[in-house]
């Protein structure tokens, strides 16, 4: 890249702050050694913790702020207690000024949404931003949205979605024209369903940078059939949780059967190597991170329940997507299709 | 159970046939002494399937029609074509006029369910039949419903959707008061789910033959958090679909690791009795079979692919199904639910 990259944090977000927030950052630096850190929050908290990590200090820019957003704190109270002076505000401030190329909290998903959109603002051409995540397949990875930041979605906000995720699939898989996919049920005549399939007679006849795959169902996510899978809030979030309970399941299965014979545990003990492998391919830490798209800015929320290891992985998707000029290419792309559906008086 | 339990099969059905359903029923009579046979379709077909399995002679009554419905036939199209006629609409006449408890087809879902309405009619009071399914959760099984059959529901549809589940987990679990949780997403003051709230609050409050446990989400499914799951069916659908394509990823990521290293393939030799063990386990022929509920009887709908052990799995569901008396507890539930809603002015 060349150029410094510089991620803004709410070290108080999450249910641990600074001593997870500081060792992930220490992670991060080694890994990133171009990237600098805006650190806000409380400097008695953070002052210690940094001060563990001696490489940090020409690093970490700390903020100064006493007051936090509590876990547990409604969106709206949130925004009337938090705005211009909480941790949250002040490392999305730092995108707003452009000091900062993305910001990083493991704060409360209502609140930061909340205060994202009224600090960074939504990207003209864009009705509503959506969380993205990050999704593992059998052939690599993809990206499905929304999956939690609104229920219901119209078909223009299902085709602002397929474009927001294409744009974040250039940006992380270098995908030039990624295949995208709308999420819906395999059943024949089945009503109600009249959004989806607006949006999907959109995609097929604009003339979008991605390449429209048509339906795809749930299973399909996980196999890798499209790079982009696009689905409203409710749905896209229940999937994720669904997938993600799945996977908790089979690991007891499997816990359970390598340790119910004799053999059943040598054989186990020998293939150690493989079973950490693939512990480490099925860690919810490595992808974690649901990425706040359709902004004016760059936002990457953690789990709140997340280590140093989670909080770490959540910083390089902050890196990659700050790195990768994103937003911009979004703007373009918003741009440039509603300026065609206008034309086209299809708008 | 003493008296005798007959089950019709749309031996037509599916993509492979007698050749698939006439083994399937050998090995469900074995398992299911008491078990008796309605097999229609085409007896030119099954005529030679039959006779490979001597024992069955005496358990199964053949019904002739050369009429199929087509597994890519639209449900308005198998109605105007396979009424009165079709295997598949003689297997469900069958239950019509109680010469068999159940009816099990692995025909078309969406014009099997046009034609169960149609033919069996829904239980009064009920609203919209649903397709539950049976679940496998890390304690043991759990009833998700509507898992397809229709897209949206509102909060009437949802309490119904509760209390035919519960039906069905005193029915196959033997629990008296099963416990019921809502599919929803975790996200504080979310808008657009308010038929959600609305079951809610209802559930809540009703002298319902059920234990309301409240919100549940995705991953609260294989958990086993609680013995039935309710939502709508486009919902519901997804879930599933995930969960499977969830399955077969880690299912794959299992293989590579183990065949990755000389010690991991050694180790998997070993542990070889423990992998078939969780491979049955997650054999998703072992819980084969959608189950239509809220009908004045039962149908079961086997996936279309499967092949013997998996439709037997399906016959195996419509036994339990049957000789429960489902179908009669449901209709007093309803009834009485109705009754008292009516009573305090709430419906």
């Amino acid at each position: 890249m060349g150029a410094t990259v510089t991620i803004a944090l709410d070290a108080m977000g999450g249910d641990y702050g600074p001593s997870v927030i500081m060792p992930a950052v220490a992670i991060a630096a080694e890994r990133h050694p171009d990237a600098r850190f805006i650190v806000v929050g409380d400097a008695a908290q953070i002052e210690p913790e940094l001060a563990k990590f001696p490489v940090l200090a020409a690093k970490v820019e700390l903020i100064h702020t006493d007051v936090a957003v509590a876990m547990d704190a409604k969106p709206s109270q949130a925004l009337r207690k938090g705005r211009w002076r909480s941790s949250m505000w002040l490392a999305l401030d730092a995108v707003r000024e452009g000091r900062a190329g993305a910001a990083v909290s493991a704060g409360n998903t209502g609140a930061l949404m909340a205060m994202a959109k009224f600090c960074l603002k939504t990207i003209e051409g864009i009705d509503r931003p959506a969380i993205a995540g990050i999704w593992p397949t059998i052939e690599s990875e993809c990206i499905v949205l929304d999956v939690g930041a609104n229920v219901g979605a119209d078909s223009r906000q299902l085709v602002e979605f397929a474009l927001m995720g294409a744009a974040m699939a250039r940006a992380l898989f270098g995908i030039e024209r990624p295949s995208v996919g709308l999420l819906n049920i395999g059943v024949e005549e089945v009503k109600g369903v009249d959004e989806i399939k607006k949006a999907a007679a959109v995609l097929k006849a604009a003339p979008l940078p991605i390449r429209y795959h048509g339906f795809v169902e749930g299973d399909d996510i996980g196999r890798g059939t499209v790079d982009v899978v696009v689905t409203d809030g409710f749905t896209g979030n229940i999937a994720l949780k669904t997938a993600e309970g799945t996977a908790q399941q089979i690991g007891e299965y499997l816990r359970a059967a390598m340790g119910r014979t004799l053999l059943a545990r040598l054989g186990a003990i020998l293939a150690r190597g493989a079973f950490r492998a693939l512990k480490e391919k099925m860690d919810p830490r490595q992808l974690n991170g649901g990425i706040f798209i359709g902004l004016k800015g760059i936002v990457v929320k953690s789990h709140g329940g997340t280590d140093a290891t989670g909080f770490a992985s959540a910083i390089d998707t902050a890196y990659d997507m700050a790195s990768s000029g994103v937003v911009t290419r979004l703007t373009n792309d918003v741009t440039y299709f509603h300026a065609k559906l206008e034309l086209e008086g299809a708008a």
